[in-house]
């Protein structure tokens, strides 16, 4: 579904929609760090954002231009979170907001506003607005790459993704980029994802759908518990595609959604995948729940304790760790009808961590990829967590990241 | 109050009470493993428990004696957690106590019988029952260092202490021992801790302290986020001190109590400070908050940050990190309001990280024990969290710590 070809076309795949990514010197490494992306035809706009109390100013204001309904731009940066900036950061947001609108000939609250990076500085505005005009330049349909590298901080790649989908005989694209890496946790999209696509759907609808995916997407996803101040996930819709208007939920609307859905999901898995000093990534399939809020509850337990990654981390399957995280998860599960499973294998099961093939075991746990089904026997609801291991380098990314 | 004199004599220091650790062949590396706390004169006994679902068989079997209000020992061992054992490991938890109580000439119920170790696998019982009997033909005055040596898993240290009061001209006696070190975290004593008293006090009341106390010193630890199968506090008070009978809420039990209260935070702090690969030992005071709760649920927000905590491994005070764990903790807090301080100096005021004398704050970060004022500015209630940072050792330990 998301070749490479796509990916390189990433937000700039669907029709109508350009980005660019230059170097304006916010990053101390002088790598690429403002990333605009445009359409010139008005887009309906969702957006979901970080429930942390301590939200950054580009958090506000881009929440302000989602209320709108509709936006024609998003200018983001990484190397700084602009969060913790109190009144200056307000204005510095705003002002983000207005040099590109003035460059693109929009209004300012047409354009969504995104940082990331290190939190308290104060963005270098001289900086910034040289970067936007030169962004805006260069704003083309080969620059979706550059886009997505400019959003990147500790990531060890870019996230990119697009798609194409068939609607009443007419073709749709979604194109995707997205940064993750550490601050990643469950109850926010916990990173930035700008998703573009030219299909022709009503904003209400666009925004219910994200707020549905997010909670089974970016929200299943945990790298280290903590969560961000300036997390959010955008998308875009600028009907360029010319299909029939989606204005309810019929068959046009499932297919839109499950594409959206698609999309979401594979960025939340990329992003797990790629969490700060990530060597594993971990599926964790939760079954047999009462409700899908118990079964992510537990995955969550389970994504969030130290102990269970750093055991991945050392290839040890240490089962012990995982029904005991299950066991403090909150959730009222019965450990006799627990079942938990590495790569097919059963470790616990009727109360008793069972005696597996040891050699069979150490193979699963050798692989990169990682699946972890919990089976609690309790009902017919799951949730699927994505996450990491927790590895030294974590550790020396967080301790040396300097403020 | 706590000298190195009275550490040495632990849990033997009050009168009656003898103790001895012996090498019974539980840990693979051939220390000391199984402990015995005997005190001839019946003592009222209390504990407290971990809220784990999966709660090892010890757990299960000393509730119940801790039901029957009275106890003469204690039995533990390292090395095996018995934990997710099913019938067999109620069935061998039931033996150690039996065993203990034949060597003694006591109930079986009269024994606590504690396991701390590795999750999964079945207690070697032959090498329990010689390790058993060769504990209790040890029994001394002496034996306090042997029996705390012999119930640590990955702790760097045993912790001890010992003290005394005066109740009515009469002298009355404290001693303790604790292992704590990995799968420390909130919401339970989350380590093995044994407190003994010559004090002639009602269970009742005892019990009543015990967990009033421990809400305000165990609980409010936290090294991992993790919660242990088999924690649990126990205090056994055998009256041989000869004081007059604590029967109700006077001026003797408010004594009795916050000696009982210092003892336990001391060593909550010890566990802290030891954590699995711990370098810093980190308190946190959250004040201005509307409750209790509310400043130990910011409080734990930040001791379970695991980008916190590798900040101050990193001597940074990236206090971002820390407002941002403020603002996700779930605690309605107003970010304008809070202010953070390291070792009294500011680092964030009014939403905004504060600029401060960089070299002032490298002297605090550069030090063992780190203290961290978080103001909430709400309320008047207040909480002391204490944990310890992240470090490379702590993977170390926990990915090759192997099943």
């Amino acid at each position: 579904m998301f070749s490479d070809n796509h990916k390189t076309a990433g937000v700039a795949y669907p029709q109508g929609f350009t980005a660019a990514g230059v170097r304006a010197g916010i990053k101390k490494n002088g790598n690429l760090d403002v990333a605009v992306i445009y359409t010139e035809r008005e887009a309906a706009v969702a957006g979901v954002f970080t429930k942390n109390l301590v939200a950054a100013a580009p958090v506000h204001l881009s929440k302000i231009v989602v209320n709108t309904g509709t936006a024609h731009a998003v200018v983001a940066n990484a190397g700084c979170a602009n969060a913790c900036t109190g009144e200056q950061g307000v204005k510095d947001a705003e002002k983000m907001a207005e040099l590109t609108a003035r460059e693109l000939g929009c209004r300012a609250d047409d354009v969504i506003v995104a940082s990331t990076g290190l939190i308290g500085s104060n963005l270098p505005m001289d900086k910034m607005a040289a970067g936007i005009k030169d962004a805006v330049s260069k704003l083309s349909k080969d620059g979706s790459v550059n886009a997505g590298n400019a959003i990147v901080t500790t990531d060890t790649y870019s996230k990119a993704c697009a798609t194409e989908i068939e609607l009443g005989g007419v073709e749709v694209r979604f194109g995707a980029i997205a940064k993750g890496s550490g601050m990643i946790r469950p109850d926010m999209a916990t990173m930035l994802c700008f998703i573009t696509t030219d299909a022709d759907i009503d904003q209400k609808l666009l925004q219910a759908a994200l707020r549905e995916i997010t909670e089974v997407s970016f929200n299943c996803v945990s790298v280290d518990g903590d969560m961000s101040t300036n997390d959010m996930v955008v998308v875009l819709a600028n009907g360029a595609a010319g299909n029939k208007k989606i204005v309810d939920k019929g068959a046009d609307y499932q297919k839109f959604y499950d594409t959206l859905k698609s999309i979401c999901v594979e960025m939340a898995k990329r992003i797990a995948a790629d969490g700060e000093g990530a060597t594993k990534f971990i599926t964790l399939n939760v079954t047999g729940a009462k409700s899908f809020a118990d079964a992510k509850q537990v995955g969550m337990a389970v994504a969030n304790s130290p102990l269970c990654k750093s055991a991945i981390f050392g290839h040890d399957s240490n089962v012990g760790r995982f029904i005991c995280a299950v066991g403090y998860s909150g959730v009222k599960i019965i450990p006799e009808k627990v079942i938990i499973k590495f790569g097919g294998i059963t470790a616990y099961e009727k109360g008793l961590v069972t005696k597996f093939d040891a050699d069979a075991m150490r193979k699963v746990l050798a692989e990169h990829d990682i699946v972890i089904d919990i089976e609690l026997g309790l009902g017919s609801a799951q949730a699927t967590v994505y996450t990491c291991d927790l590895s030294f380098q974590y550790i020396k990314i967080n301790a040396d990241y300097t403020t």
